[in-house]
């Protein structure tokens, strides 16, 4: 064998990363076994440290090291108003505008057949109990506007559908700076059916 | 903020990776921690694993988890002829081909005045005491067929020359199953500089 066996389980290991194959993982172990010391020491302490924290919020689902992430237990956000997202990196997305200031729930994913993932790998249950026993006025759905995000969407509406609340969906168009002769059928067609009062 | 600070210490932590900017270091952080928890203990356990255990070959400069590593050790190797990489990446390349019985010399990198990489931070001093202090017959020079390769090659070639061994490099051509039509220029001009007699 011509690499150490330590660095053959390295890079083994590191093809758990999503989107590392086998090159790309012998190339990161070489490089930080050569040339990053630090860095490798620093991700196998971070990665200790984020195991033994982070969980998932009671209310929200999303990542958390408390038992409520801080966003569902600011006082400063609106409690009635719900936004349902994918993952914590629509979430994540979503804060940085900082134009929200309602509360979430992340599903952790998707609806998609094709992967085995059926309604009962997501969160839907929580989310109904969620909206049952809570005083709330809006649900926004906020999957990817993608063929699975929007079953999901739709699967989301459904189940919400009993409840007296308003659920609304995000807007679908023409991204800001788009350029009409380069947009996509479905989207134009979407941007012209959902077309907003000119004010 | 909308994420928990342990998993901003992961998503920065992955950062010293190569090739992984901050969007990447972010999915890979939330896919360990939403779909993969034991793949990332398994990394940070081969991370400190490797840490603890790989070293360098004392001889041949490549990881090893002794002294010598198993090449440098092995009596079935030609410990007359040396090959020349520049990276452990490079040698494990010529080793799954299997055609190479000598041993190696590993540079840990290449000559690159723009990234102040000079011939002191390479391994040129131990290479130059290996080849005075042993009896080796024929260095082949395997570095890339690169502008930097090639430098860090004449490199090699000019420190070796004093020496009496019979110094080669690589054979530069059209790679095998390569087609003319779409060869780049320099190639087509080396093979027909390197072109060999018809046998």
């Amino acid at each position: 064998m011509a690499i150490s066996s330590a660095i053959e389980s390295l890079i083994n290991a590191l093809k758990a990363l999503p989107g590392v194959g086998p090159k790309n993982a012998q190339r990161m172990a070489f490089h930080l076994m050569e040339r990053n010391r630090e860095g490798a020491k620093e991700i196998a302490d971070a990665l200790n440290h984020a195991l033994d924290k982070v969980t998932s919020c009671k209310r929200c689902n999303s990542f958390s090291e408390s038992e409520l992430c801080d966003i569902c237990s600011s006082n400063k956000r609106d409690q009635s108003l719900l936004c349902v997202v994918e993952t914590p990196a629509d979430l994540n997305a979503i804060e940085q505008v900082g134009a929200y200031q309602g509360v979430y729930f992340v599903l952790m994913g998707k609806l998609s057949p094709l992967e085995g993932i059926g309604p009962d790998k997501l969160g839907f249950k929580r989310l109904g109990e969620l909206v049952a026993n809570n005083d709330i006025t809006e649900v926004v759905i906020a999957t990817n506007i993608t063929p699975e995000g929007e079953t999901t969407a739709d699967y989301t509406q459904q189940l919400l559908a009993p409840y007296d609340i308003k659920i609304t969906r995000l807007a679908r168009g023409v991204p800001v700076g788009g350029e009409l002769e380069y947009m996509d059928q479905r989207t134009l067609a979407a941007a012209f059916k959902d077309r907003r009062p000119a004010s």
